[in-house]
C-alpha cells in the first residue's frame, strides 16, 4: 500500500487511513512543538513527508486536523454558525441544543471520556487545546455578542457546558447523568442566555 | 521508624507519614474493590494491617480518608455547613465564594490539575468519585433545598463550578483564567442562586 500521488484522482484503492493517520501523527508533533497558532498545514505536510495538497485533500483546514487528531467531535466553526442562527434571540437554547446534539449522538459519551483522558494524560496538549478553544470557539462566538466583556461571558457559557459534559458523561453523577435533555434545556438555557446576552 | 502503638500518646517522633501513607494506600485499594459506599474504616484498618483506632487517629471519617487519598482539597461536609449559612438567601453567592476560597488558596490550581490527572489516569476511580460526590456533597446540599428536583438542581450547580475549575485552573482559558474573583461573583452567583432556589 502506497500513498496516492494525486489526491483527488486515484486509479486504485488508496492507502487512505495510513496516510491520514501519518498526517495526524505528524500534526500532533507539530502542534506540540509549535503550539496551535504556530502550526501550519504546510509544516504538517513537511513533517509527515507528504505533499501539502494531500493534507488539503483529507482535511478542511488546521482546525479540522486538530479536532481529528484529539478526537473532538465537531468542527467548532459549525457550532458558531449554528449559534448565530436567525439572530440573537434564543441563543442560550440554541447553544444547549447544539451541544447536546453533538455529545448525545451515538458514541458521544465515549468520545468525551477519551478526549478527557487524552488531555489529562498528555499535559503538553493543554496549551494547544487552550489556544484552539480561544481561537476557534470563543473568539468567533464572542464576536457575535454585544455588551461588556463578551470574551469572559462566552468563556463562562463554555464552562457551564463543559461542566455538564464532565458531570453527566464522564463521571456520570445522577440524576444529571440520565436526565432527559428536554428537562435540562429549560434549566440550562437561561444560564447561557444570561451569559451570552450580558443582561 | 515504627508505627506508634498508641496513637494519641507518643513518647518519640512517630512514623506518622509512613503509617498515614500506608492507610491511604490500603484505602484506595479498598475503595477500588468495594466502592465508596461499601468501604468501612474497619476494613481499611484491616487492609492496612493497623488497629482501627489508628485510622481514627489520623482521619476524621471515611470522607476524610477519601479526600486525602485522592487529593480533594476540602471536607465536603464543611462546604455544606458553610452553604447553609444564615438561611436560604444568598446561597448562590456563598457557593461561589466558598468554592473560590478552596480552589484559589495557595496550591489550589496545582491540586485541581493533580486531581483531574488522578481521575483521568485511573478510570476505576470514576464510580468511587461518583458515589463520593453524590453522598457527601450533593445529598446534603439537596437536603437543604426546596422546590422540585433538588438533586438535579444541586448537580447542575456543581457542574457550573466544576466547569469553571476546569476552564480556569486546569486548561487556563483566558480571560476566565485570570479574571478577578470579584468580577466573577456577580456573573456566577445568579446562575447558582437560580439552580439552588429553583426559581
Amino acid at each position: 500500500m502506497t500513498a496516492p500521488a494525486t489526491p483527488r484522482r486515484r486509479g486504485r484503492r488508496p492507502a487512505g487511513e495510513d496516510t491520514r493517520g501519518a498526517i495526524l501523527a505528524a500534526a500532533l508533533q507539530e502542534f506540540a512543538a509549535k503550539g496551535y497558532n504556530g502550526t501550519t498545514l504546510r509544516g504538517i505536510a513537511r513533517a509527515a513527508g507528504v505533499d501539502a495538497r494531500l493534507v488539503h485533500h483529507y482535511f478542511e483546514g488546521k482546525d479540522d486536523v486538530f479536532v481529528q487528531a484529539v478526537g473532538f467531535p465537531v468542527l467548532p466553526r459549525q457550532i458558531a454558525a449554528r449559534l448565530a442562527g436567525p439572530g440573537p434571540d434564543g441563543i442560550g437554547e440554541r447553544l444547549v441544543r447544539t451541544f447536546f446534539g453533538v455529545w448525545e449522538s451515538p458514541g458521544g459519551r465515549e468520545r468525551a471520556v477519551a478526549l478527557l483522558s487524552t488531555v489529562a494524560g498528555n499535559p503538553e496538549l493543554t496549551p494547544i487545546l487552550r489556544d484552539f478553544i480561544s481561537r476557534e470557539i470563543l473568539a468567533p462566538v464572542a464576536a457575535m455578542l454585544g455588551g461588556d466583556d463578551p470574551e469572559l461571558r462566552a468563556t463562562l457559557a463554555a464552562s457551564q457546558m463543559i461542566g455538564v459534559l464532565i458531570v453527566r458523561a464522564v463521571v456520570g453523577v445522577e440524576p444529571l447523568a440520565s436526565a432527559d435533555v428536554e428537562d435540562l434545556v429549560p434549566l440550562l438555557a437561561p444560564t447561557l442566555e444570561r451569559y451570552l446576552s450580558g443582561e
